[in-house]
């Protein structure tokens, strides 16, 4: 095969596909059903069906539109979140289920095992992000399910050793992902990379369908940080808390990011990337800091903090990471989840040590701290294992100049001449 | 009037709306009545209104974008299936009240109505597919109400002589769409046909487009097989059982079709077409044998079948058909909605046969084999007829090399100069 | 600075917006909370979050994408929008609780405040909609706090002195915003726009954008008529009636806009203006005349009727008001929002009458139109205040070869040759 074609995944891809499909399949043959009894839950669920399909379309239309910024990437962007999002929630409800699985004999399926899948799929989204454009979809699906796996032991550790609540473990996801994202970029760092590659651009209409997963995130994100409070907790007043502070962010966050965006731009413009991810940072700082947030102007003033910070990491860490430490970061998740996830870790514990005497501060101060560590080192050293894996050739990642292009793997009938 | 230009619907298409709008109004001044008395079925209701939605966003939005893969056909991808949606759903609503306004005199409105109204109007889509590009508006209006008129007397039939019961006649829906637009199809082919069209393909930004519909699709489908569910048997737990099987079915499907499509590609690429289309075979098959499925594994092995049936399908039957049969198929509808569907049928016959006695299961086959004879009989039959009725002249088809061209129904402003 | 660059909004856009968002943070601080006790009002708000959630949709992706329909100007149509309803929201919260702020001292937040919040943002949306193009993002923000302040001023004065219902003054948005942005338009004239400015044209992929927006609007309108008659009469018959005639309307809106965009071309075409506007004029007219519509052919008539005056409009009162009174209006708000929602208003006097005995009708004819011309004074004489405001050089207005082009407003990277 001449060097100048994309290496054919034939002999990798549909392997690993039905290999562990099959694997899925017999797990659920033999240890998975579907829920019984939901008639005395009904009520729950009323509510909860319309916010999971609000979630679910956060991780499929949303994350996966983002990805479709770069020109000539954007096929690879849409159709390879589908296909990790596809893999992943089966994994996802296997891992989850194994406890159960321990207990009880059996994995259910139910609304809530689901929505955890989804969010535990989203923190691999996160980290896919950092090295999008420069993997080929076999090494997407390992990431997926090893950081998964990994994320799902970060929140088992945390419960069980901290007593921290599930809640607060599954929200770490951003944190979690970004921080695997960083290390597995900064692995699989390519030399030449300094340079910007000549198609890691985006175009008008990409970056609109990109500004289209943006705003589907950005209306839905309320719904992804409420939906586990009002089913975990069965408290309506809680979950809505959570609805208008996360609402309150964002609104604030959006007004942020164009504010600092226009403000650090030495022509006084927009930049797209900005508005794309950074009206984002609220969100996920909210997020985070959720269980500690009771009135809207706090809220309000994370939102700010988390744009802010997010708009300023896209501007000038981002540019430093890839001099300084020669770590490449496509979609900028250090300053879009990472940075955000980090402050609303922070505003967490200064609110809860201000509504505490000071045991119980110093205490909780502790367990914080300890949760927050953990899931950096498990997260950074599991990015770093990860990475060391998937730079093996075996894989056959995409050369060069096959980077950020979606002729490496998507048949063009147009250009073949054949359907 | 010159040759090369388009010929002009102006007294074609605006008569034919007015018409029948004027005749629909009519119908509903002397026999629609909005249904009273809804608080003592609230319940119902609430999780009932935003089901009913997910089903209107995959017809209109769904259905639409997914008919924009066309690089100069997209306008009248989008723009005509809103102006078929919107004419055929006032029709079904009527054709479905009529047993209810022969006994009772009027034709009620409620959510259930409309849902079925909307399931009626997906089928007549699927058959639209078929025949996409190739036919003005005027022909997909004809094509649309003669289509749900057969679909309702098909389940008429099914209902009235052979006791199906009415979930299982609505989900034949795609076998009896894509039957008749595949009968249709072939009447209406063209001479030349069998060299692609020089506009029948996709670019990056309308393909983006493309898998904005199948997105959707994708995420909405477990709300399309179980809302009936739900309604007519007020039954929680099955409807979420239609639910998670769905779920559960597509996800295997989109991996199943993504790793068939690199194994059958001589380079090893991803098709697009598969990517939009055959990760939906999953919902198709299991939407048909849902009331027979009731294990997660089983639900996962149907999606596997069908995403690899309708991979092959559109990879070598769908040439297959142009060739052998001068059949041409725009969107493929024979690899993803007639054969999942066909699977699903045959699954559901030997599950129910697997959990049946001897007798019933001999008794229950009989009538299966049945119910898929007179839907396939009936589906091409009237397919045929419409597609004779559609030759004329007078409904002034678009010329060959005005096929896939939304020059010929659309004025373009930059173009013509003027507004 | 040399005139051929864009003037830079350094030290315009981001003062004003941290001015304003420090603001709105303070008074947040002092003067709002989060609503408790809502486990009493629990059944009403399952319905609630899916139906606020479908006009959140509504209000960012649908307004969003309809302004992306300008070939050199969709970042801004999206972007802005999003930068706009972030701000307005917040103003509107505030403005709508400054009753209840005189009276109990602090605002609550709650489902109903956000969703009358996002309404009074759609109101302003549609003002922005006259000016879109010409105007700078500092201009479109003090549009929309300013057609907010008027809009909520309006319907207070319309409850306070004439005693109409809240619902009844809050869907005259419509004839608010357009009227509004009208007369902003007529004011901000600019000299040589008789001529079509050489970027204000479409092309095949922002048109569909523009689509997709107008097709989340068209889908999701049902929830925005219905979603106050559900919360302040809880009297979930009404809002389903409201759900069902929105549905009628816009279906016949949709068929009636196609066969007069056809009739009226001279080639026999369809206009993609006309799709992506008029199919919408029968939901802004049954809106405003919902609380008088009860039977379903009523709402299909009223449907009919607004899809003809809106293509009529599009295609001959917008080029005469361009011509005759000098007003550019963009997006046509005058024939897609004020003339359907003028023609709503009279069918809500008509049916009222017919309704009514002599002198209650009499009575009924005389508020009603004092409602009518109190609205339209306010909006029209509001918005030309607004646009000797902003007519000041001071807020630097895009020079006119800068209109309808994103490069003034965005950082493009590929041309600037660095993020």
């Amino acid at each position: 095969m001449a060097p100048q074609y994309a290496q054919s995944l034939r002999f990798r891809l549909p392997p690993l596909l039905f290999f562990l499909e099959t694997g899925f399949i017999v797990v659920f043959l033999f240890y998975v059903d579907i829920e019984q009894n939901v008639q005395t839950k009904q009520h729950a669920f009323n509510n909860y069906y319309s916010e999971f399909q609000d979630v679910h379309v956060m991780v499929i239309l949303g994350f996966g539109f983002l990805a479709t910024f770069l020109v000539r990437y954007s096929f690879s962007g849409a159709g390879f979140t589908l296909l990790v999002v596809a893999m992943a929630v089966q994994w996802a409800v296997i891992l989850n289920g194994v406890e159960s699985m321990y207990h009880r004999g059996n994995i259910c399926i139910n609304m809530r095992s689901l929505v955890v899948a989804e969010m535990c799929t989203a923190s691999s989204l996160i980290a896919i992000g950092a090295v999008l454009g420069k993997t080929n979809p076999v090494h997407l699906l390992l990431i997926a399910l090893l950081e998964i796996s990994g994320f799902v032991l970060n929140g088992w550790l945390l419960q069980t050793f901290l007593k921290v609540q599930f809640l607060n473990t599954i929200m770490l996801l951003h944190i979690f992902g970004a921080f695997f994202g960083l290390m597995l970029s900064w692995v699989l760092y390519r030399q030449g990379s300094e340079q910007q590659h000549e198609k890691e651009k985006i175009d008008r209409k990409t970056g609109l369908f990109s500004v289209m997963g943006t705003l589907f995130l950005w209306m839905f994100w309320p719904s992804f940080n409420s939906v586990l409070v009002e089913v975990d907790h069965l408290d309506r007043g809680r979950s809505l808390r959570a609805v208008y502070s996360t609402y309150l962010a964002l609104a604030v966050s959006a007004v942020t990011a164009a504010g600092f965006s226009v403000l650090t731009s030495p022509q006084g413009k927009l930049n797209l990337f900005h508005i794309q991810r950074c009206t984002l940072a609220g969100g996920v700082a909210i997020g985070v800091a959720m269980s500690a947030v009771h009135l809207p102007w706090v809220a309000m003033a994370i939102g700010f903090a988390a744009a802010l910070i997010s708009t300023l990491g896209s501007r000038y860490i981002k540019p430093l990471m890839l001099f300084a430490f020669e770590c490449h970061d496509t979609c900028g998740v250090l300053s879009v989840h990472g940075l955000p996830g980090i402050l609303g870790w922070m505003v967490q514990l200064l609110l809860q040590i201000a509504d505490s005497d000071l045991t119980t501060a110093v205490r909780f101060a502790v367990f914080h701290i300890c949760t927050l560590l953990i899931t950096l080192s498990l997260s950074m050293s599991l990015g770093l294992i990860t990475g060391f894996l998937l730079k093996c050739n075996f894989w056959r990642p995409p050369q060069n100049k096959k980077c950020f292009d979606d002729q490496a793997f998507w048949e063009f009938p147009h250009l073949a001449g054949k359907r």
